[in-house]
């Protein structure tokens, strides 16, 4: 297949896709950190206009809740490209429009205070139909923020 | 009291702080559309950088998370407010600052597509330490996007 | 087809599943109180074996996610056998096979405590490879003792 | 105080609670495998009764969610005996009954197949009002079974 995309090809499409083609992940300005099929960084840093307690100064429950929503999805979609092998860019890009967030939970354990902010997630159930994700939030402190798991479809 | 607050001046000074001092409700656009002790009502308009969905022009799960969350948590602060009779504006605006989500559920039943979108909550269980919300989405043709229930602690 | 099931005797095999073949329903003494492809109503009496609390007498925490996370797979069940027509009593039992969990968050609003409990349950969403269900636990004098929320992998 | 209850006594008496005063947990089979401040551990055997899906003969998703709930009560429990230092077994014992369930979420990730399973809890938040635990269960060959996630009042 001349279109077949390997590895290293596919991470950079999912890299394109995340960074230009999301228009809320500009919003909050996420960039991805490190990226492979087992590992997935997501920094941002603190802004004001994150800002949801106005005595503290800490981050909004909804940028919390965001970013450990779209880091859950990343792992989910990346579970999927992970079985399509070496697919075309086409044919990978086309399997994200069929991945969609089916319930989150975010639990939230401190305020978010800091200078910056990591998201990492990874797999607890990659099935066919249905991936299951687990996130965290933490500052650049490494205090724990938050906690999520999430349900998506993947099939 | 001469700093007494009533029932009218309380959601008027609600009002305020949710316009003026959450700096992340800005970047969401959302609006109090109506408000009472009973009944909560959020609006805000589809803008192309909520956007999560490139394909099909749907908002990104974090802004529906985001839009359940703040939701809840008004409907949350109410509930204390009610409690707080005839309390001072700085008495009142000061208990805001104790309220925090502890955990939130979203589960999303359609794409969030639409010109509009109306955020509703409804209190579920009104403790004195945890207050727990169930809050729905519904677009512009009342589509249901998406339901969220969320755990707040008031006290 | 000479094995077609109607409306009827679709809801009477399900009836069955649920009493004969499901074995810790019977150590949950649940019983369906009422049946149809819009409404279920699922029903069991206090007994001291199901108790959690020793000092107030209420139902373990588990006795609530239990009846809740079966009555939201009965709905879901439900939802799937209504697009499965007329098709055997072999396939629409094969289906349930099929059925399972994938995730479930229960809200408890009130102490367990009555002579007997009923647990509802509605539809959110009916996909055909996921159902979201929404549940609720009463006691003999309506307090509302918990709410639910499930999803279900149904394809 | 000649009534003060040093650590080992403390957990004596946690262990007496949860195995002669919680009806339903024997009705589940549940012990206490492992116990300290740090490191919770159940464990329950493989019984007919407690299976759900009579095609697999895998658990039902409420022995599963009810172990879960009764695990990270356990972990709440035991985070709120820690702040008690030698207070009196009367004090302890009667603390528990402040102690519930706010909310929980199970995800089901294999079924629940095996001979026996061992549930074991962490804390993420350890409030003097709300706690959050996560819970893991695990089957005799350490398969991942499910996870959870739960809040409970604590104060």
């Amino acid at each position: 297949m001349p279109d077949a995309l390997d590895d290293a090809e596919t991470l950079t499409l999912v890299q394109q896709i995340f960074t230009d083609r999301i228009p809320f992940n500009k919003v909050l300005g996420v960039e991805i950190d490190k990226l492979s099929f087992d590992d997935v960084r997501i920094r941002f840093d603190y802004r004001d206009e994150l800002v949801g307690n106005f005595v503290r100064g800490s981050l909004h429950g909804g940028v919390v809740s965001a970013t450990l929503d779209l880091t859950g999805g990343l792992v989910a979609f990346l579970s999927v490209l992970r079985t399509m092998g070496g697919r075309s860019a086409k044919a990978k890009s086309e399997r994200l429009a069929n991945v969609g967030t089916i319930d989150l939970r975010i639990d939230y354990l401190r305020p978010g205070i800091g200078k910056h902010f990591v998201a990492t997630g990874s797999i607890l159930r990659a099935g066919n139909k249905v991936a299951v994700t687990r996130m965290e939030l933490h500052n650049d402190e490494n205090s724990h923020i938050a906690v999520g798991t999430g349900a998506y479809l993947v099939g």
